[in-house]
């Protein structure tokens, strides 16, 4: 069974044929510039780049690009589109509406579109997307994976928000979380490398990249998690300002007379670790100038450490424990030196880093010492698989 | 030695009068509706009350007639007004000039002044009440105890937010933390109790009243604190909402059509314990609603819980472990229950309640059990005292 991993945003398009009898991935690329001057697809096939130069007007368009170079005769891994068993949608939000990866009809299509409200930058080209393969290929099934399914098994007493429960009824304020197919993905991953059960498992898994979540896993399930009602709570990131008082945002506009969409974007876009260091919002830019004496990059990486390690902290109370914790996604994959800032300093918790075993960069390994009580892992995620392994099992 | 605490709000005033000699409080009272009809004072001296009903068109009434009150042929408990050896005057924002307590002169004033646009609600009448006692006695010394200079030893990556740091330059967004007078009487006498010097105990204080923070105390130094820019941050309260995605502002603005003071108001005046449940801000009351099976009364009592629980957890990470936690104020010295729940499922932290002693309320008490790796503590708090020690040594 081949499956084909769609994950649309709205002027791109990212996708990956899997074959699932040995999860191999059999092409995966990158459309960019959708209906902007300049669209191009780079397909990839065993290491090697296909670039694709032409105007593509819509997503229709760019689909239908992929299908064809899947079907090229030179570039091409399938002989015919009827190969490929099912499409795997990534999808941003399910609201409350799916706590699971479900099989897509017109139900499911008007329930993305009831979403759009809460992720209005990432619904609609989720749908256009799926539109757009539909009208490829007909007969297909398709499949929705969404972003905020697994965190559904969040309790009632963490995510909801202590504002006047009216605004929970009418307009769906509370706690959603994003990152759930990478963060159930790491948690199932950390079960096998433990010899576990994950049923039997805490665990708390760090999926830090340029947007950055921790998640509280119980015995598979999610039971709390740092992004919020929005990608914005929670950890600092790249750009995102995380957790901060919500009382500065009416300071702002009221007394630093700044427009509320003003504060918006300051807070997605200019925030995070590019705010406050002044100098980019990739670490490695931000670790070369600490390095350099910069004290505000400097600041920039300690306050990061700082969040991501007290979160850790209060999972451990959440879950009464940890059994594990996982870095994963670029920084926590890649950064030996953020890890080792995050985890420093929790020795009496538990958490002792292997600084030779910490080195490790975009594998799958144990990085806690052997007398830590709680076991470190890296593990690179790989959200396209665990949406092909769900598309696979519904259709299946 | 003799010192008079004052605590004014914007139409009240607290006092007390205390004999540094032996701690004891020789007077107390409160001082109602200063500036409004129906001026009440209520003068306390030896669990009797003394009830004076009259127009007070300002503080400067209100504080003669208190002195009046202290000086009573009947009532009052000192002879003459010079008994008064000097005043201590709670202030909430010392911004970041104030790490300590100190003797209020002209400098002293202007900063007071300059940080009442970071505590609009709060310093004005803090000032105003200075202003007063000046003008009746001329020749007494003053000193200024601020809310926030405790946490002043915060370090700089657990008080910055990870907005643009200029924001931070141009109008001092950060977190600064309140209740640092309670958080650190408490601290002290929970070294007293452990038999140990504070300078070698992790102490984590829980402020819960109608407002409430968490402090982690490292060595006797505030080293991070839940409120944040202001006292809105953090746990969830009585009325206030605590830690949201601060994204939910925007969204209440752009779509749910509400105005910037309304999102303000709604965040500080109606949120919180009374918010989610809909019953009231007092916990008495949600408790009793709870326990009739209101499900919203149940949900706002353990996201409270909840909170509490995860915050401390992260102070645990902060500190790498904590010899102590302490519960203080209202809910904290009296409602078994809630800490009851705030501790339950803290076990492999090394945290457990022994059910007997943990029905102490308020007074200072242990109430974990013998085989709790930290100890709990009830700590009444007593900022007042707090207030006029500090002003002993400042004067002394």
């Amino acid at each position: 069974m081949k499956i084909l991993v769609i994950n649309c945003g709205s002027s791109s398009l990212k996708y990956q044929l899997i074959d699932m009898k040995d999860e191999k991935v059999l092409a995966k690329g990158l459309v960019e510039r959708i209906g902007i001057e300049g669209s191009i697809l780079t397909h990839k096939v065993n290491g090697e780049k296909y670039i694709t130069k032409q105007p593509m007007e819509d997503h229709r368009v760019a689909i239908k690009l992929v299908l064809n170079a899947l079907v090229d005769k030179d570039y091409g891994v399938i002989k015919d589109m009827s190969e490929i068993s099912a499409v795997g949608h990534r999808v941003v939000h399910g609201g409350e509406k799916y706590g699971n990866s479900v099989l897509i009809d017109g139900n499911v299509m008007k329930a993305i579109e009831d979403c759009a409200k809460l992720a209005p930058l990432h619904n609609p080209p989720n749908l256009i997307g799926i539109n757009a393969c539909k009208a490829l290929m007909k007969d297909t099934p398709m499949v929705a994976v969404f972003d905020t399914a697994f965190h559904q098994t969040i309790p009632d007493y963490a995510y909801t928000y202590a504002v006047p429960y009216e605004l929970y009824e009418k307009y769906g304020v509370r706690k959603y979380g994003f990152h759930g197919t990478s963060h159930r993905f790491v948690s199932i991953e950390a079960a096998k490398m433990m010899g576990k059960d994950i049923k039997d498992l805490k665990i708390i898994t760090c999926h830090l990249g340029n947007g950055a979540s921790v998640c509280a896993i119980d015995g598979g399930k999610s039971v709390d998690t740092s992004m919020g009602f929005t990608p914005l709570a929670g950890l600092c990131m790249g750009t995102r300002c995380g957790d901060i008082d919500p009382a500065v945002v009416p300071f702002l506009v009221k007394t630093a007379g700044m427009s509320i969409d003003e504060v918006d974007t300051m807070m997605n876009k200019k925030s995070g670790v590019f705010g406050v260091s002044g100098v980019s919002s990739d670490f490695r830019d931000v670790e070369a100038e600490a390095a350099k004496g910069n004290k505000r990059a400097r600041l920039a990486l300690d306050l990061y450490a700082y969040k991501v390690r007290t979160v850790i902290g209060s999972y451990i109370a959440a879950l009464n424990g940890a059994d594990c914790i996982v870095f994963t996604a670029g920084l926590g994959e890649n950064s030996g030196s953020s890890r080792k800032e995050i985890c420093s300093g929790l020795s009496n918790l538990g958490i002792v880093l292997d600084e030779e075993r910490n080195k490790a960069a975009g594998v799958a390994t144990e990085i806690s010492s052997d007398n830590s009580k709680v076991k470190v892992f890296v593990i690179p995620t790989n959200e396209e698989l665990m949406i092909a392994r769900d598309t696979k099992e519904i259709v299946g």
